[in-house]
C-alpha cells in the first residue's frame, strides 16, 4: 500500500548506512529524529466535510488525508508531524470526461473551489487544499488510467490523464512500445500531471521533454472543453498545446493525452566516467551535448555530489577500490562522476559510444564501463525513498532545480549552493550541499541541488530553516539567469519567484488567460499565479 | 534590384524550357499569356496618403506599392494585372524597438491600422492592406537585419528580425555558424516572419522547425513589451515564446530574435534515390524517419511530380538516358525520387548512409548517388522564379501544403490532388497536378501540392478559377484531418479554415489573447482571426 505520510509503497525501504550516518555527522553534527504521528491522530483532527452530497463525491476521511499533500519537505514535515492544517472536503475520482465535465458543473453551481490531482508527487505546493472560504473538492484521476487507443503507423498513444509512469509503460510494452520518460518520479506521477506541470524525463535526451511528447488531447474547462488535434507539426496559429503544458491545472482539467511513443530500442547501455575535476568535467559535458552524438541520458555529478553517491551507496571495500583505481588514473579527489547512456540499435550505439569516449578522453575522462551505469539505472527511482532513511536517522533533505544557458550554468550553481550552504549559518548550522546537471542541451543545461540538514528542535524549527533556505536559494535562481523550475513547476512555492522571469506584462497575459477559462478563480487558486 | 510585381531579384530569370512547355500544353492545353502593367501604369493609380506626417514614415508611392502585396497567387494577378485594389498609407522603416514602440504610440494616439511586414513573402495574404476605414501604415522591419550578438558558448545569436535568409546565414558563416533554417523563400523571406508564420525549413530534420530554434527576443505590443529571456528549457508556467511563435503580428511587433545556432557541418552531402511506386515509396519514407537515423532532409515526390521535375529539367537526352538506366533497375513508370542528406561528421555520415540505403533497398530504391542530390541542393530557391517562367509561357503556377499524421497522409493527398485536378472539369479545363512530402515526421508528414492552369481569357477569370481550386482543395484538407497549414502560416486565406482544427473554445482563446495585446484591433485585422 502506499504510505499515507511519505514517498512510496509501504514495502520498499531505503535506509541510511552506518557509513553515511557517519559520513553526514561528520559534516553536519549527530541526526535529530522528530516523533512522527500516526494516522489514528491525524483521522482524529480531519473536520466534517462542508461540501453537499454528491453520488461522484467520496469525504472518507482517510481519503481526504490521503490527498491533502503532496512531496515537498513542507508536506513531509506537515505529514510527519499530522499538523495537516487543511484538508480537502471531498475526493472525487471519476472515471470518464463526461464524469468531469459533470464535477465542473456541479462545482460551478456550488461554488466549490476545485483541486486537481494526479499523482500526488508534487513539490511545489500544486495540490494543497487552498487557505480560501469555499469548500474544496480535489478531483483524482487516478481512475482514469487506461491506454484507450495505440496508432501503431503514427506512433501515437491515447491515454486517460491519470496513467502513471508504470501504467504507461506496462500498458506500451505489452505492445512493444515506450514513451521512455521516465522523471525521478515515475512510480507514482501522472502522464496528465507530467503534461501539467511540463515535466522531463531521465532520457529526455533521445525522447524529449514532455512537450515534444504531448501530441494532443483534451482539456475540459469552465469555458468548454479544448481538444487539440494532433498532427505532426503546423503553421496554423499558436499553438494550444502550450498553454496546457505547464498551465498546472489553472486553466482546466485534462481529460485525456495522446503521446508520442517509440518501439522499444534495440538495446540500451549505461555508462558511467569519472572526469578529474570540475573544470574539465562542465567543459567535457557542454562539448560532449554539443557535439550532437544521439544519446539518450547525460548527466554529471559535481565533486561533493560523487563523494557523496560513493559514501552512500554502501559496499565501503569496493569504493575504496575503485578510488584508489581512479586516482592511478588521474581522477582523485574532487572527481566528478559523468553517466550517459546509448539507446538503439547496435551499429548506431557502438558509434556513439566510441565518439563519446574519444571526446571524453580529451579531458582525462577514466571510462568504468557498465558497471556503475547500470547501478544508476537500477536505482534510478530510488533516491525519493531516502528521505524516509534520512529523516529516520534524524535529517532533513531536499532538491531543487533550475536551468540556464551555459555561461551562467557554473555561477548559478554556485550561488544556489552557497545560498544553502551559508543558509543556516547565523544558527550554527552547517547544511551538505550537492549538486548534479541532470538534463543537458546545447544550448545550458539544468542543475539539480540536494541539501541535506538537521531539524532542530521541533517540526516548527525543522519549517523554519526550510523556509530560509528555499527563499534563499530561489532568490539565487532568479538574480542568476536561472528559470524557477526546470522540471518540477511553479506551484505554490515558486509562484512568487516567477515574475521575473515572465515579466509584468507576461504575468498579465497568464492572468488574462486564467481568467478567460476560469472566471471565477476556482481551479487552485495560488497556483502557478499567486492570486 | 528587386521586384516589384513578382519574386526575386530582377536579374534571375528561370525561363520554362522548350520540352517543358510542351510537356504542359500536352496535358492542359495551349498557354494563355496575359498583359502585364507596368509600374507607370500602377503609380498613375497610387492615392494620396491619409497619414498625418511623422518623421519615420514615408509616403513615397514607390515604396507604398512594393509593400502592398505579397506573393500569394491573387497578389501575383493584382500586381500583374496593376489592380492593386489598396495601398498602405505609408510605410515605416523603424531601426531600433525604440522606434518601433514609439510608432506604436503614434499609431494608437492617431488610430491607424498597422501592418507588419517582414520579407513581403507570404502567401497566404499576410500584409496585404485591410479593407478598413482607417489609414494603413505598413511596418516595415528590413533595416534592422543585423547579428547584434553570438554567445558561442550557448550558440545563441541575437538579431534584429527583419534580417533575411542571406543576412542571418552571412553574418552567422563569416563566425563559422549556421542557423540552418531554409524556406524556399529563404533569399528573401526573414528571421522575424518566420517566427511570426512557424516556419519550417528543408532541412528540419536536423536543425529543428522555427519552434525548435527561436530562444527568446522581444515583442512590442499595445500592452508594453514582452521580453521572452532565454533558458535551454523550463517548467515555471505556459512558454510565452508559443504565443509569439505564429501570432502573425496580431499580438504586437518582434523587435528581436535569439535563435539556436550550430558550427558549419564538417560535411554535407545530397543523395537520390528512385523508388519504384508510390505505395512502396510512402512506406520506405516513413520507416526511413521513424528509424531515427540522423538525416538531415528526407523529401519525396510523388510519380507525376518525379515526372515533372525530369520534363522541366532541361537536358532531354540525359534524362533519357536516366530512364532507361532506371528502368533497367526496376523504377520504369510510377517511379518516385527521393532526395535525402546527411550533414554533420564523417563517421556518422557514413553510417548514417550505410544504414539509410540498406533500409530503402529493401523497398526496391535505386541510388543515383550525389548527382542528383546536388543539383536539388544547387536549385532549392530557384522554384519560386519559375512562376515567371510559367506566367510568360501563359500559365498560373501555385502550391498548397498541409500535414497530417502517416493513417491520414495517401488518403489527404489524394483528396487534395483530386479536388484540384477536377477543380476546373465543369468549365472543361485541366489542372496539372503534383506532390511532394517535404517534411516527415515520425508522427506523420507535411505535403506539399502544386498545380498548374490556364488563366483563362482575362485576370478576373485567372482569380475567379484561383479561388475555386483553393476552396475545394482547402475544404479536402480539413476534412481529412489535415491542418491548414504546416508551414506558411493562416494570413487572410486560411483564416476561414482555422476554427475546423482550433475548435471553438480554441478561437475564443485566440480572440481573447488578441483582444488582451491589441483591443483597439489595429494590428493585422482579418489575419489569422477573420475578425
Amino acid at each position: 500500500m502506499r504510505r499515507w505520510n511519505g514517498w512510496g509503497e509501504e514495502a520498499t525501504e531505503v535506509e541510511l548506512p552506518a557509513h553515511g550516518a557517519a559520513f553526514l555527522s561528520q559534516r553536519i553534527g549527530e541526526g535529530q529524529p522528530l516523533h512522527d504521528a500516526s494516522l489514528a491522530e491525524v483521522l482524529a483532527k480531519v473536520p466534517p466535510s462542508r461540501l453537499p452530497a454528491h453520488p461522484l463525491v467520496s469525504t472518507d476521511a482517510e481519503l481526504r488525508v490521503r490527498h491533502a499533500r503532496g512531496q515537498s519537505l513542507p508536506d513531509w514535515l506537515a505529514m510527519r508531524s499530522g499538523e495537516f492544517g487543511r484538508f480537502p472536503d471531498g475526493v472525487a475520482l471519476p472515471q470518464s470526461a463526461e464524469q468531469i465535465r459533470e464535477l465542473l458543473r456541479w462545482v460551478a453551481a456550488e461554488d466549490i473551489c476545485l483541486v486537481i490531482y494526479g499523482g500526488g508527487t508534487s513539490v511545489a505546493g500544486h495540490i494543497n487544499p487552498p487557505a480560501v472560504e469555499r469548500p474544496v473538492l480535489t478531483l483524482s484521476l487516478a481512475r482514469m488510467n487506461q491506454l484507450l487507443a495505440l496508432d501503431e503507423q503514427s506512433r501515437l498513444a491515447t491515454f486517460g490523464p491519470g496513467a502513471s509512469g508504470p501504467q504507461v509503460e506496462s500498458q506500451l510494452r505489452a505492445r512493444g512500445y515506450t514513451l521512455g520518460h521516465f522523471p525521478q518520479s515515475w512510480e507514482l506521477s501522472t502522464l496528465g500531471g507530467w503534461v501539467a506541470s511540463r515535466s522531463s524525463g531521465q532520457q529526455s535526451l533521445r525522447y524529449g521533454r514532455i512537450e515534444q511528447l504531448f501530441a494532443g488531447g483534451s482539456l475540459e474547462t469552465f469555458a468548454g472543453t479544448l481538444e487539440l488535434p494532433s498532427f505532426p507539426a503546423s503553421a496554423a496559429g499558436p499553438d494550444l498545446r502550450e498553454l496546457v503544458l505547464g498551465s498546472e491545472g489553472r486553466f482546466g482539467v485534462i481529460s485525456q493525452v495522446k503521446v508520442r511513443v517509440t518501439p522499444l530500442a534495440e538495446q540500451e547501455r549505461f555508462y558511467a566516467v569519472f572526469l578529474p575535476d570540475w573544470t574539465r568535467a562542465l567543459q567535457a559535458i557542454r562539448e560532449l551535448v554539443q557535439a550532437r552524438i544521439p544519446l539518450s541520458m547525460l548527466r554529471l555529478s559535481n565533486a561533493v555530489e560523487s563523494e557523496t553517491q560513493l559514501a552512500l551507496a554502501g559496499h565501503p571495500r569496493q569504493i575504496a577500490w575503485l578510488e584508489k583505481y581512479l586516482a592511478w588514473r588521474g581522477a582523485a579527489a574532487g572527481k566528478c562522476l559523468m553517466t550517459f547512456a546509448v539507446t538503439g540499435n547496435p551499429a548506431q550505439n557502438a558509434l556513439s559510444l566510441r565518439q563519446t569516449r574519444r571526446l571524453l578522453k580529451g579531458f582525462g575522462g577514466v571510462f568504468t564501463g557498465t558497471l556503475l551505469g547500470n547501478k544508476w539505472a537500477q536505482n534510478r527511482f530510488r533516491f525519493p525513498y531516502l528521505r524516509h532513511g534520512l529523516w529516520q536517522a534524524g535529517y532533513c533533505v531536499d532538491t531543487l532545480e533550475t536551468a540556464c544557458d551555459w555561461p551562467h550554468v557554473d555561477q548559478l550553481l554556485q550561488a544556489v549552493e552557497h545560498s544553502l550552504r551559508e543558509g543556516l549559518a547565523d544558527e550554527g548550522e552547517r547544511v551538505h550541499v550537492f549538486t548534479h546537471l541532470s538534463h543537458v542541451y546545447a544550448q545550458g543545461s539544468s542543475i539539480y541541488t540536494s541539501y541535506v540538514y538537521r531539524p532542530g528542535g521541533d517540526y516548527a524549527q525543522a519549517l523554519a530553516r526550510w523556509q530560509r533556505l528555499k527563499h534563499a536559494a530561489s532568490q539565487a535562481i532568479v538574480a542568476n539567469h536561472g528559470t524557477i523550475s526546470h522540471q518540477h513547476g511553479v506551484g505554490r512555492d515558486h509562484a512568487p519567484y516567477l515574475a521575473v522571469e515572465k515579466g509584468a506584462l507576461g504575468m498579465a497575459t497568464l492572468h488574462s488567460l486564467a481568467q478567460h477559462f476560469d472566471p471565477q478563480q476556482r481551479l487552485l487558486p495560488g497556483v502557478l499565479l499567486e492570486s
